[in-house]
């Protein structure tokens, strides 16, 4: 089968390791479907994940923790779903990624592609859904259905996550959402996907919070958290005000967090595949419930750029269009 | 009135700084109570404040965030307490302190000294046991009457938080309770305290968790964080555990709390007085409960060393006693 990866462990491996593979197709255990890959989404994941595992010539490392497909077969113990079906997940970061024309998935942590969504709007979905559901719903603890009145900051920019996250918060919750970014087309995207209040974080976040009588702010949700930022968000939360993150902060005070008996937490999508956690299949009910909406127009789609098809060229452009970090919304690649 | 404070603002100030003062008795604003101090005790935050703050021979500087006494007086505003009624409290840090004959306090954070508890003991109680409260039930969300099969650990020693904590936790829930002391005088406190299984953190604190199979904790109350501490918590702790903590740890790398989606929260007593919060009126039902609960045997008191009348010769010794970091349970003063 074709495959997109690398064959060197290289920190800072450029897009040009990104090679084209012809690889043996995969054999589903007791657990797992088989999926012929649609369509991949390109996450900030794939960057970082760009070299920095083991792989070789005989051994080279698929990415890719977002995609759409349909169901080629199903392990012995596999329920819920039949060849033919149309799938779509994250995966999990320590198993082969989704770049490549088939793929194993555990069947607990997919969902069913409903009736009316393109492989490319499924296959933009899980990772930032399923990272924003997370980090709103169950690590923050953001109230579903009321919330009126409180605040919730999302200091992320107009990428995946951010362009979930302001949606969920606004469809499922009555906080008020605070979003910043700092271009204009980024500020429109966000804008657009809900956000009550548009700030830039390229300016200070606690004046502007402090001057438009913004806060206090009783959830915070970084993708871009510096000791800088940190001590912007320590100022403007309430007490007892939780702060989200999901980048790889250095060097972050935590004892900004005690005067107002803060908390600091981090959500990753791969918990539950990678521990076997009891709530694993929340992610297939999660990723049902907002692709549904996606397809009956209820939410809107992430999708903000098509790179072509699946292969190392538009994979190396999508890499650099995320790398860049001035990415808007999701850029999906789909076929062969 | 007699009292006990320090001078000069000065870094590191020994607690040959600690003076007996003469003051004058202060007047009660509205929401305040005016107290006739019975007994103290002395915590960590009292060494981390001294020479720390505003100082001068004219505007001492009088520490002390816990106290038991008689109301003297009460302010236009107050409800629920009279003079003669006998309090305890833990104060408010950025207010004079209670080493004083006269004190101020915000009745809102006063509770009631049951029948039957000493002042002495009902001095030892507010601050460690509204830490520990706010730790376990507010920040960390331990099960009231539940969480059988779950463990909590306890990295603390034997101090006065840590004695609470232990006693807390088994008092008003079903986990099990972990919890660490490295001397056996100290280990032998924490057991007497309920503690199910008592650790070292002198020796490697997920070694012993592993081979003992006390595993996976699923919420972490440290008083000693540091990053090799940090990074045995989390490694110790169940997907999706909670850590908090009430030092002030320096270097900790937060990238720990990602793989499990962990979250670390700060518990700081003096939230509630400071902001005003909602809640503030929560600090009067946990001190009279845990009072209740001290008072008739439910509970034990934390008390394990009395150092005499209130004056700077007995605060001194007390401040070494807690300083040395090897104090067991509350050290308290009564009397002038």
């Amino acid at each position: 089968m074709k495959a997109v990866g690398y064959i060197q462990q290289q920190a800072g491996l450029g897009v040009e390791g990104l090679i084209d593979l012809e690889l043996p197709v995969p054999v589903p255990g007791p657990k797992d479907i088989l999926v012929r890959v649609q369509a991949i989404a390109i996450n900030p994941r794939d960057i970082k994940m760009r070299g920095s595992q083991r792989a070789s010539a005989e051994s080279p490392r698929v990415l890719g923790w977002d995609a759409a497909g349909i169901v080629e077969a199903v392990g012995s113990e596999v329920t819920g779903f039949a060849k033919g079906d149309h799938v779509l997940y994250a995966g999990n970061m320590l198993k082969p990624g989704a770049n490549a024309e088939f793929h194993l998935v555990d069947a607990r942590i997919a969902g069913q592609v409903p009736k009316g969504l393109s492989f490319a709007d499924a296959a933009s979905l899980p990772l930032a859904t399923l990272t924003a559901w997370g980090m709103l719903f169950d690590r923050l603890g953001l109230p579903r259905s009321g919330g009126q009145g409180r605040n919730l900051l999302i200091l992320g920019g107009a990428g995946g996550v951010a362009t979930m996250a302001i949606q969920l918060a606004r469809q499922f919750t009555d906080v008020t959402v605070i979003a910043s970014a700092s271009r204009p087309e980024s500020q429109a995207w966000i804008r657009k996907m809900g956000a009550h209040h548009v700030i830039s974080h390229q300016d200070d976040i606690a004046a502007q919070i402090k001057s438009q009588k913004l806060g206090p702010v009783h959830w915070i949700f970084s993708m871009n958290t510096t000791p800088a930022s940190f001590t912007a968000m320590a100022a403007v939360a309430a007490p007892y005000g939780k702060i989200g993150f999901i980048d790889e902060p250095e060097g972050l005070d935590v004892n900004l967090l005690k005067p107002k008996s803060l908390s600091l937490h981090a959500e990753a999508v791969f918990t539950k595949p990678i521990f076997e956690t009891d709530d694993i299949g929340q992610q297939r009910c999660v990723l049902e419930d907002v692709a549904q909406k996606i397809a009956d127009g209820t939410l809107q789609s992430p999708v903000n750029a098509h790179f072509g098809t699946i292969n190392a060229e538009n994979l190396r452009r999508a890499h650099q269009a995320i790398e860049s970090g001035t990415s808007i919304g999701k850029v999906v690649l789909e076929g062969f």
